[in-house]
């Protein structure tokens, strides 16, 4: 926190920390594997985007951040999981209006275990029901405004299945904390870039090997009937990397298997990450 | 918080709470005038809707959180002011699923200072902006997702007025912290509650005693013609309480000046109000 290491239990904000009381904040989630930060070029790049669009004070160096991290991994003795990252505006006495001020910015950074390369969800597919998106209009910053997403997984879980894809007048956008992915007649589609979705690092990531690979991926519009008759589905996120999905609203994806395409895609990123830890 | 008393400086939070990393809160702002509460019993009864509408453990008794209220105000010598609470899901190791996990909330109650009675704008009236609303779709539980409200509020002084207007696909809603109300030809008119907009106490105090003055009063859909020929404009909020628009988008407001039936409506409302302090 702010650069000074923290027991779990004694990590505190101020209870007028602009990220409690108005949700005035950014964050990033980081793989962890062996050791190693996945992708953290990119995630440091998206915070800093995060940051200006907020106009929230930056300094940030990405080495000292790193340092941190790389600290942070190595005194918890963290082979596999995350590496959570989150900058709020700072503490202010309570005001709605942040102009002539200029704060210091939180910093939380702390990590979290979890089974990445031995996920099962990743070899048996996952099973998703749709909802509609009722997040804010600027999905496209990566804000801690995630009560729409964490309702939208809490109610998947309590439904029975995996998780949530968030639909707007009948037009897929993504996951709970996921980019959507269809192949349909052996072609990767994902939705369009805009402010209705978080440009996910492992999503951009993937369009660009896609491209470099000579994949055919396209990236449009994708509505409810083109996902519901598509032959394979999959989720890429920051820790799940490329989740299969074998079942939407209790209909099985193509046969109901995880597919050949999402198996063969999931062995490309896999290479291509391992040349990407820091 | 919870029950114990800290002086500001010292009142924190655990980093783990789902306050500050889901936005998994909600809160409310009641009005002190004379070291009393302003519609205490509404406000208490808002935030256990809020809290049954996110699924929050609840077992809070309005009598308690009174009696912390009024140590505080007797505590902190406030005489006029506000007294501020939220309630957060509790602590967790960071999951956007919070299926099966009974946490126990944190209560976070402080005041702040604040001119009600003799504020300049209830007399001098304020300028204001129409801004899109970006806000999520569940407007109508006091979540502390209030990022798209910061925003807009910072925007207008930025620009050199109080305060904005939200307006969705030409339709208006509300404030960035308050309801909006139109006069024309004599008749007083209101946005219709609905998931679009928060039901503030202040507009339904405000509703009901002009139905129980016979001033004819309407909730409707109001749209961005309806309100710039309008010949009075206000805003309600708990501790603005009936704030007079002069001027939205560089236009005035009828004449420029304070409307007559402002005026009147504020006069009643604060008779009104005035007997229920509690």
């Amino acid at each position: 926190m702010n650069g000074e290491f923290f027991l779990k239990k004694e990590a505190s904000i101020s209870v007028f920390d602009r990220g409690f009381l108005f949700s005035d904040s950014v964050y990033e989630v980081c793989a962890v594997i062996g050791g190693k930060l996945v992708d953290w070029h990119e995630h440091f790049a998206r915070l800093m985007r995060s940051l200006d669009h907020l106009d929230i004070v930056n300094n940030f160096q990405e080495q000292d951040f790193y340092q941190v991290k790389k600290k942070l991994i190595k005194e918890n003795q963290l082979t596999e999981g995350l590496c959570y990252v989150q900058v709020s505006r700072g503490v202010a006495e309570r005001d709605f209006n942040f102009a002539k001020k200029s704060l210091l910015p939180t910093v939380v950074i702390f990590t979290q275990e979890k089974s990445i390369l031995n996920n099962p969800a990743s070899k048996s597919g996952i099973k998703i029901i749709t909802v509609p998106d009722e997040r804010w209009q600027r999905r496209d910053i990566k804000t801690t405004q995630l009560l729409a997403q964490s309702l939208a997984k809490t109610y998947a879980i309590q439904k029975g299945v995996d998780d949530s894809l968030l639909v707007q007048d009948g037009i897929i956008n993504e996951g709970s904390s996921s980019n959507a992915f269809i192949i349909r007649d052996g072609r990767i589609m994902t939705p369009s870039l805009s402010k209705a979705i978080l440009g996910g690092i492992t999503r951009s990531s993937l369009v660009k090997f896609c491209q470099m690979n000579n994949i055919e991926i396209r990236e449009q519009k994708i509505n409810i009937d083109d996902l519901m008759s598509s032959q394979e589905v999959f989720l890429t996120s920051a820790t799940g990397f490329v989740l299969p999905v074998v079942e939407i609203d209790g209909r099985n994806v193509g046969n109901g298997l995880v597919g050949d395409m999402v198996k063969e895609i999931q062995r490309i990123y896999l290479d291509h990450i391992k040349a990407k830890l820091s």
